[in-house]
């Protein structure tokens, strides 16, 4: 069974952070959860990253706001898929200190980065990379995507009443 | 097998999406290349988003410039997770509208979004999504990080003489 | 009689897009409102788009916010003019992603983009869309001119009071 | 028969304005050229966007760099519909000058905007603003989008061999 | 004896230009006040334009939002020092609208540009132009200055205790 | 007789600071030239700024790139109306820093600021300020305005041959 | 003994300076709190950068908002390292003036610049330079990284619970 | 004797960060310069920060390019002082990436930024750091400073011939 990994810098983050958390128990995926900040817990943002996928995690998501170097450090230590989710923090310049920081990797350490604040998306993103190679969460993503669309339908039918 | 689709608004964007081809064939991924323009073949886009699963696709990566749709409106369209390449183009703005047209996807349509020209992360990322689940592939993706380090290394000690 | 399509990615940008109704009713353009999202349903975009002139519409204003690409996949499908409104949604980057997306569309597809949040300028330009070939639509925008500096003049003498 | 003047503040503009006068000539527009400075011919500014629509010109496309007021002017002016085309000039702060003065009308004075340089998309929309009540310019608009799909299918077969 | 006419785009901009009034009130500069709008109240402008330094006006001070046209269109009217206060109106893009609108002039028609909502510093300027060929004027700014001074040493005091 | 200061942090502003010096010279202002650099000659800043008023000088034009910050610092310690220009230097963020350390000072302590290297214009307004008290200096500029009309109708001209 | 002055332009920048000046506190090093305007007392600025080193300050900490010239005025009159903290004020364009105006200093004259309102590291940076050079100081930063960890470990205790 | 670290992300910031060689050198202070890589070296960045300053180094001067984590990465490992040089890279989206990757930190972990490829204010920074301690090093910075003060005035005498 697939396992994703919810970290994250601080728990000032979680509120941000349960979104991720919520689709991916919707999506029946095992969630961990934890706080790993890369700049007052180095060892153990270490250790987390060089073992989480001997631990039988498939897929880590890290959120972090400002000069947000945990999902790069993460992907720097560990093999798998990271996806990154920029918090727009306190004292953030509108969010951009987040979303660069994630998204600018260098060349051969990628972060797939989502929307600021798109937690939720993150969790999706998961459910997809596993979806990638397990026909059956495909056909979840597909069953999710279906329900996005009944409620858009539904909402066009409310405003022509 | 797996399969990554590696496609893009125009032949334009080549230059910049030859970097995510070479690196998918680095890892031994089988490439499928496209020209798909989200804006002058709408039904093309259509067709591609709907069927890539359906025809053993398992990632796929997708690159434009400025006003950049292609990714979105593919993650739109397939359950499989979209990797997006923001390209920056001849008149884009520095790369923002790219950025941005990419990255701030609304809740539940995620695109994974690399660097600005960041095709050579796409690749390695659809091979850690690969790797997600596929314990050769995750081994390819440890050695390639290990030969990272080894080109750091041995710059460390050319500066050193 | 003319007719313009107003339509928006979500029930949640109709506080900003009636402005763009209100108007069009005021200078008596028949108005058809509707939701339809690219990312979540992306055939209804399509039947929308490729259907929208065979159906005696003559304008569309698409409201969209975040990677908004609402207004530049009609313009992808539709060959009638489409006006775009960045619409500045929750988790936005201050508005920049949805103008950017919005407004730096590729040669060959414009949109025509009006002001951040400017529904009512997108429902003003609709009317001289159609006013630039029909004399009695145009003179109404005269008229509506003519109104904008009377309130300016009021404005002034009550200053000077 | 259909009119559009094409204006700018500077012979300077004429290079990136080129593009709306060729492509409105491949439509068979008329097309009326003319150097119209916000700044340093206002008296001719305010005859130009006075009179405009009494000459029988249906559509104004304005291109302007910096401080950039043209377009905004003529709009102020002129019952017409204005397309307004972001000029990038020397010294211009990265286009942004440009782009924030021409698309941030206030309510009531909508100028369409289209992409920094993008003189070639405010001829098309010019085409597609006559073609919303003229059937023949319509149909002119999709053989020309017909023409952008080939180009893209072209290039596709190209990249395949 | 100097006057210096204080402008505005709507009355919406008053409560920020209402600073620039009470410095020249402090300073004793006739001050003559008005609502004229670039956009909705062309021929206005054109005339406040023509004729103020006709009238003895000596400084013009314009404010406005968003595309402010006003202060620069002013100053291609005008052969008087035009002083432009960016204000941050609804809507705006964080204010950059206005003051890359009023800041970014092409070479010939300058305008005075103050800090967003700076409409205090536009009234000193004011002042500051009239003094620099009135000797009393430049003694009021000496003794202005004088006062900026004594009012934080007192703040330095009260924060020693 | 009215007499301009014009000065800059380094002999590598010049280039775009003689921009101002030769129109002064155009309007028969005399001109004085020198290189203040308030970080490294913070003495000299300071005598220059308490000073320049004793010394016949009407108007001050500094120019700085990067933290600029001689134009706020000179409008510290001086009564007389400063006009800032930011220049755009070496390993400028794209000119942001120098316009943004000009133009935001806080109330009390106005800079005049013109564009990002619009030098030319400093020159001009430094005529437009002695015009606002010297009858004779307002009609050089309304014939200097007159001028740029006229340049403006002759490219209009050529452009219709 | 060390002592750290920490200064800053204005009372209104209290409220965020506290932070400096608390933590300093913390590690027990003396401070020297006082305000100094660089625009509104230039002379106490250029008596207070002259003189600090000469009455046994070892670092200033330099808080201000907008253009500000503080931090690097005080770079440029004192031999000391100086470290700028950037204050979002009223009317501050989002933050970038106050950092930008700090960060971008000319090649010479270094500020050692934090975050946007970050006065608490700008407080634990100056003990870091003490303790560059003071073993026991730098014994107290190890011990305050120690507990920053202990806080991160048992916020991952409490979510887990 | 005081020692300074120069450690930099790539090779490819050799010629940006050469700057803070040479000009520690000019200070003679004794420099060790290394590359390493937060993202491809990690345990080197890992040792590095650790154990830096029981190797008797004083002072950390850190330069990287895009989501520039080095900087950051080792203020979270090291007690010692860390400067951050944003480097310029290609593919950077203006610089801004580097500068605010390395500028906002969180509370607790300074690092003292210097402008975009400021490398040789860093060297400086690292003398004055020294010498905020050292008495024999703020006299070599007040002599520096004298130099910078002589060459101006030279240039200043330059100019007026």
């Amino acid at each position: 069974m697939s396992k994703v990994a919810v970290i994250m810098g601080s728990t000032s983050d979680l509120p941000v952070m349960q979104d991720a958390i919520d689709i991916l128990k919707e999506f029946d995926i095992e969630v961990e959860v934890d706080i790993v900040s890369a700049h007052r817990t180095p060892e153990k943002l270490f250790d987390y990253g060089k073992n989480a996928h001997t631990r039988g995690i498939n897929v880590i998501i890290a959120g972090a706001g400002g000069a947000a170097h945990l999902p790069g450090m993460i992907a720097s230590l560990s093999p798998l898929p990271v996806i990154g989710v920029p918090v727009k923090s306190t004292n953030s310049i509108d969010g951009w200190d987040s979303v660069l920081s994630i998204l600018q990797m260098p060349g051969g350490v990628p972060v797939a980065t989502v929307a600021l604040n798109g937690a939720k998306n993150a969790g999706i993103l998961a459910a997809q990379i596993i979806g990638a190679t397990d026909k059956c969460m495909l056909d979840k993503v597909l069953f999710y995507k279906e329900g996005l669309k009944q409620k858009v339908i539904e909402g066009a039918k409310e405003l022509k009443k």
